[in-house]
């Protein structure tokens, strides 16, 4: 029988080790940005078969390409244009998965100004046709990162002049995502999978 | 009450009227590339609310960006990177929808080194989390538009040692996509709508 320190439970292998800190700050994700984080567990779900989640590539307008001889195909003028949708989409049993991710430093809430108009609209779009669709927000004030399904964004957006969503707010009716260390960071799913149970039991 | 000419009964609003051939070429799918025609009927999808499919970004490796003063970063050396994923997804009905599109000059078959091993194990991995996934073949020496479940491009695979598909084989077995002139010019959805009502069949 394994014996835990006092106030110590058997940990979820996604809970950081108190001890181990060094390590966490070294190995872990306190490194890396949030991008990649979210790209490294959406490798783990791709490993374990739990899900099919992709960032979509920058979208560029490329102006000029050279074609020299016995080599690749060179680009030497292009653009980055601003993207239509969201950057991940992806299927989880079965279904639609479309998410934006954002970071914020602030400490007391999420400006929307960080979202544009295209994206919401892309977002409402997603959920009409049946998808599921969130926002994933890091606050690196608090570190911790939490998904805002689109009913909760919109049903705020609607009800409120607010230029930001307190984080008070987000703490209230939000989804934490647990973090952890490789080869996951962020278990995002775990957060959506408690969204999905509290939709179906509002159906009932 | 109309009366339609001799064999003639009241036809769908996809299908070309026979007498105005000339107006068809000028502004029909003739002229376009068959990306422009799935690009066209997704807007269609879109605007009517039938599902929101995109075309993903080309994915290119940027090297050099310049940041001048007063204007948009411009990229200055790039290449471009192969694709780890298909072309196009999206959400219809609620469900993931996966698909890659090819076109071919081959009268008598589809070659399957059109397709990249990448391209057909991510096909799998969707197909495994319960995503509609297909391919979608334009024979342009036929002019016809097939659309092909993933399960059957599989099973063809295994049971068959051959290079490529007989174009036999795949109007027995796929689903043809209704053509039509703008503002749909390849009603794909329609073809996939057959392919889930036969495959919700065998199910019973």
């Amino acid at each position: 029988m394994i014996k835990y320190p006092a106030g110590q439970g058997p940990r979820l292998h996604l809970k950081t080790n108190p001890r181990s800190t060094k390590q966490a700050t070294q190995y872990g994700s306190r490194g890396m940005t949030f991008e990649e984080m979210i790209n490294q567990s959406n490798a783990y779900y791709l490993n374990r078969q739990l899900a099919v989640i992709h960032k979509k590539p920058t979208p560029i307008q490329i102006v000029k390409v050279d074609y020299p001889k016995r080599s690749a195909a060179k680009i030497t003028e292009a653009y980055f244009r601003q993207a239509s949708t969201t950057d991940y989409n992806g299927v989880y049993l079965g279904r639609y998965i479309d998410f934006e991710t954002k970071e914020t430093r602030n400490k007391t809430s999420f400006p929307l100004s960080n979202l544009h108009d295209h994206q919401i609209e892309h977002m409402k779009q997603c959920h009409q046709q049946g998808g599921l669709v969130f926002l994933l927000i890091y606050f690196k004030a608090h570190d911790t990162i939490y998904l805002i399904p689109y009913p909760l964004l919109e049903g705020f957006i609607q009800k409120n002049k607010k230029q930001s969503i307190p984080y008070a707010f987000i703490q209230k009716n939000a989804y934490a995502c647990p973090q952890g260390q490789f080869p996951i960071s962020v278990d995002y799913l775990s957060a959506l999978d408690a969204y999905i149970e509290q939709a179906d039991q509002n159906e009932v």
